[in-house]
């Protein structure tokens, strides 16, 4: 398959479910690579995920598989098997959320290609189960999160420890494959959801926090942490959020509030400073109820128009539909989406990648594979097989080729 | 500087502030890169940035800067700006949030190195500034998040977006750098954190759903969306979190909780099969409160006995201290985490990469470094300057060795 793009020449198998490895997988698609997932016929675990649209198909399975082939196989079969092994040794590199054991052992694979590069997302180091919604949990956020004195943890409907463990898998399997480029050898690249979850606590500081001080921050709802930044009603019923992490950030925001007198006022009564982060955060709550009245008394554009080209950093709410129809950067303004034709579904707003390479032009955006669509371009392309061959696997049911 | 990891050779210079970008460079450094990040004489913007320990250092700056050299320079002056150039020059790999705009802009950097590789992470894809804070509120999930009915939109602690993109820009990174292994051709790499946000609300197919169907799904608490999943209280105070994504975690939970008959009843009184995702998550309510007596009546290590090698999908809730004192994953008993000493600070828990190469021994886990603790080193080793040299920078101001 000709694919233009600044990882062509890379081919990575995936089998895979669900939101970390999918992820990973296309956004090496959406960089160039020919990546082929391969699914159990009838669809994986993940076929059926929400959202969905009206005729049943999920959104879900079609926004994260984006850009891919798909190659679909009764892997119950030893026959279905022998046909996968086959294609992640001619590809080289094999991506995997799936138990790596037996067939799909790092051993096994090998040996069949000595160079190859597998990278294996699992739950836990041990290899034990996890997902992103009972990781969340453990990583204290969801007691972190939330109204101050609301007595429940609130889970994130955001997976974002997929998100981050599949872009951290990504750039693990291209420190691979350069070590590849560079000395041959191939290798088992391992890494864990629960690991890449409790690292990031660790890297922002939360760790250390914990362990060095007596007891956890409580939580603080929209307030930020450690530096101002609270959220605003707006008079047409509309919410801003307002941070000023640096000190030429919160001097913007006083300026255009026209705060300074009754900020200086502050100041001399509570012998503080505000242009200390920490003194901006310690009266957060003084500044927010300063701050209310002048949102209160004006819309959402009338914020807009005064914040534009001041340094103020801020940004409006918006529910999903809000940020479709309303968010010029969330359009095919923006170069990074377009209006794909997904079939049976219709045509709806899909991203490409985030990432721009000046030597490399932007490249379409391509939809998600129909189970089965490239079964018989891949048995083709990958394993050199004739018409007649992969017909004759297609009647004994070991593979099924979409048209 | 020797080190040994899957990224030795790769030398990249950082000029950067806050999370993205320095997560970027501290996963590379963590993968064996030499990270050299400059700063101004006295620290960037981030440099206070909390938590803070107890003699005010941030434990923030040393999460993120973890395993990188740092070079303090005085960029406000010419030739501190000179020194930084010529760094870049010799390194050949840039990565910056700084405003790229003349002497930082890549037509300038480029003039000394041509084949350099320069990532460049904005806030909006137009230039423009906008932080985890102020983007997370336009991408729909403050109104997505919450108990339900709550009327207000529900910030996330966790700045998801920027551990999104720093993970997002490494494989950027290393995808030019590949092409400039294969080719010679150095180039500007472009990432914007609006689009990076924005592309994830289109992956996960919220953008799809927004467009295609006529409103937002409403804000549903701690359920899962489109699964059955809920969290529970334990009698000992404590919460875990239950999933059943597969129908095999919804048959081994109902299995352990001898709940087999009721939920019979349920299918046959409501007319529906709970062998269905979509059933169960259409029912999660009559299903969380059928299950709520089963924990309500066991302590979560009771619960943690029952589930054990059932195949129940499951995790207990958290504060951040008892993350750090009573999950063994996050403790040195997990390779992946060393006791490691920060001068003045003292020792606390730090976490290596959790990415796991077969083929490199795991590197130990280096600490942040003191600001401009190797601005000696990287005058030395990169530009060849002799002690007098550096000693007469010093004197003039332009660099500060930390010793």
């Amino acid at each position: 398959m000709s694919q233009r793009g600044i990882l062509s020449g890379l081919t990575v198998v995936e089998g895979s479910a669900f939101v970390a490895a999918p992820l990973c997988g296309m956004t090496l698609a959406q960089l160039g690579a020919d990546v082929i997932r391969f699914d159990q016929i009838g669809g994986g675990l993940d076929y059926g995920r929400w959202p969905l649209a009206d005729n049943g198909d999920s959104l879900f399975w079609a926004g994260l598989n984006k850009g891919k082939r798909s190659f679909e196989v009764d892997i119950r079969s030893e026959r279905g098997r022998e046909l996968v092994e086959e294609c992640i040794a001619k590809a080289g590199t094999f991506l995997t959320n799936f138990p790596a054991r037996g067939w799909l052992s790092y051993e096994s694979l090998a040996n069949r290609r000595p160079d190859l590069v597998m990278v294996l997302l699992t739950g836990n180091r041990d290899g034990t189960s996890e997902v992103d919604y009972t990781v969340n949990p453990a990583t204290g956020f969801p007691w972190a999160t939330g109204p101050r004195n609301y007595s429940e943890p609130l889970n994130s409907v955001l997976p974002a420890w997929d998100a981050i463990l599949g872009g951290l898998a990504a750039t693990g399997l291209l420190a691979a494959d350069r070590h590849r480029l560079q000395t041959g050898e191939g290798q088992l690249v391992r890494i864990a959801l629960s690991d890449v979850a409790f690292a990031m606590v660790g890297h922002l500081g939360r760790i250390g926090e914990a362990q060095l001080e007596s007891e956890d921050a409580p939580r603080d709802g929209n307030y930020l942490y450690g530096a101002f930044g609270h959220d605003f009603p707006t008079s047409d019923g509309r919410r801003v959020m307002v941070v000023a992490l640096t000190t030429r950030q919160w001097n913007a925001l006083v300026d255009v509030t026209g705060l300074e007198r009754t900020v200086g006022a502050i100041e001399q009564a509570m012998g503080i400073d505000l242009q200390s982060v920490s003194d901006r955060f310690k009266t957060r709550d003084v500044l927010a109820a300063v701050l209310k009245p002048w949102f209160e008394a004006r819309t959402l554009s009338e914020v807009r128009v005064a914040f534009a080209s001041t340094g103020v950093s801020w940004g409006a709410y918006q529910t999903f539909s809000q940020l479709v129809r309303e968010d010029q950067r969330c359009s095919t303004d923006n170069e990074m989406w377009e209006l794909v034709e997904h079939p049976g579904v219709g045509g709806y707003l899909m991203p490409g990648t985030p990432l721009d390479f000046s030597a490399i032009p932007r490249a379409a955006v391509r939809r998600a594979p129909q189970l089965g669509e490239h079964t018989e371009a891949v048995l083709a392309d990958l394993l050199g097989m004739t018409s007649s061959e992969i017909g004759r696997l297609e009647r004994d049911g070991v593979v099924r080729c979409a048209r």
